[in-house]
């Protein structure tokens, strides 16, 4: 029997054009994964209540659904569905028994140069939602996206904003709402210190590992393997720890013309051995 | 006679496929336009004599020489070779009675992760510079990058942080240290109007424009023209100069695919027409 690895977790986008749902949990109880991060495109081809089963059957650790958000519309009627979507994401993430829905939040709505104004039905958005992921018991965690995803992912750049968004929507910390750092997003950022301690254990929710490439040849699909980028991970990762955040690091690897065209065994014999050297 | 396009420079990086030094200036002439930044690579190949009588003779403001910088090395030669190029680079931007010279700061030394590091050998190599920029009547002007670009060409990123090195090294203001801001690097940031009027009118020493693409298809050479993209440039106008900056616009467009493949006075025909309604 495979030996359990400890506090490692693996999102299931790393391995997505090779497994399905339940294809990919095998792969991770082959290699001694106990923690998996789904999308809610996987969780849907195999069906809610059949990967439900897997989960609770297995005894996996589900570290976030992925994801909620886009929250920016041109018009209410565009917004509205936005929070609708969100709730349907909030009760799959329940059903999963996830420990927090990712929301990444959205960009400009089409034809929009109004950065301010998107950020603004962010917060609206998510102010909408809140009571539901509460009475469902599903954290919501913002995931501030690197800024090159502002016009077009995420106009919550910086962990420094998503606190601001903390702040405003649940003043006091009860744990419904907070964020997801990814290396791949923050690593850049010199308050990425302050804004880790400043969260602290309330709000660290989730802790995405990868590690950036240079060069980066595509701006969506080209993230490196933990060790393979310039990412100083163990930095990182204590910053998270000094934040109060003990549960598992989250691999989470866009890589199109790399990993993903490798055997999914491949990829996640990989995941384990840099997760147990470089992280 | 062409008519005089006040408020408007051409950084010489947006033709340079099209023409050398010589050629852009008379091309700007042409279209009116008295204001250039040109880059050392483009002095280099005419002569700094010859680029300075031009601009002597021509009566032509010199919104910035692009670029110094690049200061982090692996060692401490590296690091004073880097400090030595950035004093004759001084000297060029003297020659040429810039208004500025253009930092960018550089990322990473090869094989690096440590990005603390790197921004301390900033800190240090500017202050090693900025003696001789002083006697020499050039201000310094630090060029935030975008975070996609920390690893490879700027570990700063912010204009929050470039005045944090400002007030580190110059704290009483005194004109000899500042930033340029670019709308490219810059748009996304929520801090963006707060820290334009932190900087002051003694620190805002350039305002650089084009626009943010979606999609972007190349993360170096795939800027837009103003009104293309996603970035609300009279907004940011309006930051600047309540920051309290007066000087000219200064179009810096970097566009492998698409603008340095046309001829260079559709470029310059183009950005006049966009500066008079988009900007």
């Amino acid at each position: 029997m495979t030996e359990t690895v400890e506090g490692l977790s693996i999102n299931l986008a790393t391995v997505r054009q090779q497994w399905g749902f339940a294809e990919a949990v095998e792969g991770c109880l082959r290699h001694g994964i106990h923690a998996i991060a789904p999308w809610r495109d996987q969780i849907a081809a195999i069906g809610l209540d059949q990967a439900a089963r897997i989960v609770r059957e297995e005894g996996l650790q589900v570290t976030g659904l992925c994801r909620g958000g886009f929250f920016p519309a041109s018009d209410a009627a565009g917004r509205r569905a936005a929070i609708d979507d969100n709730r349907r994401a909030v009760e799959e993430a329940a059903a999963l028994r996830a420990d927090c829905l990712v929301l990444v939040v959205g960009g400009l709505p089409a034809g929009s140069r109004d950065i301010a104004g998107a950020r603004a039905m962010v917060v609206e958005g998510i102010a909408a939602v809140l009571p539901d992921a509460v009475a469902a018991g599903v954290p919501l965690a913002i995931e501030p996206l690197h800024p090159m995803y502002a016009a077009d992912r995420a106009c919550v750049n910086t962990l420094s904003q998503a606190l601001d968004i903390c702040d405003a929507l649940d003043p006091p910390q009860t744990g419904a709402l907070g964020v997801a750092l990814d290396v791949y997003h923050c690593w850049w950022d010199p308050e990425l210190e302050a804004q880790a301690l400043r969260a602290g254990p309330k709000r660290l929710m989730a802790h995405h590992i990868c590690d950036w490439l240079v060069p980066t040849r595509d701006m969506l699909t080209d993230r490196g393997m933990m060790g393979d980028g310039v990412i100083d991970l163990p930095a990182i990762r204590r910053m998270v720890e000094a934040g109060g955040f003990s549960g598992p690091q989250e691999v989470e690897i866009f890589s199109a013309e790399h990993w993903w065209k490798k055997p999914g065994d491949e990829v996640l014999a990989t995941c384990v051995e840099r997760f147990r050297t470089v992280c």
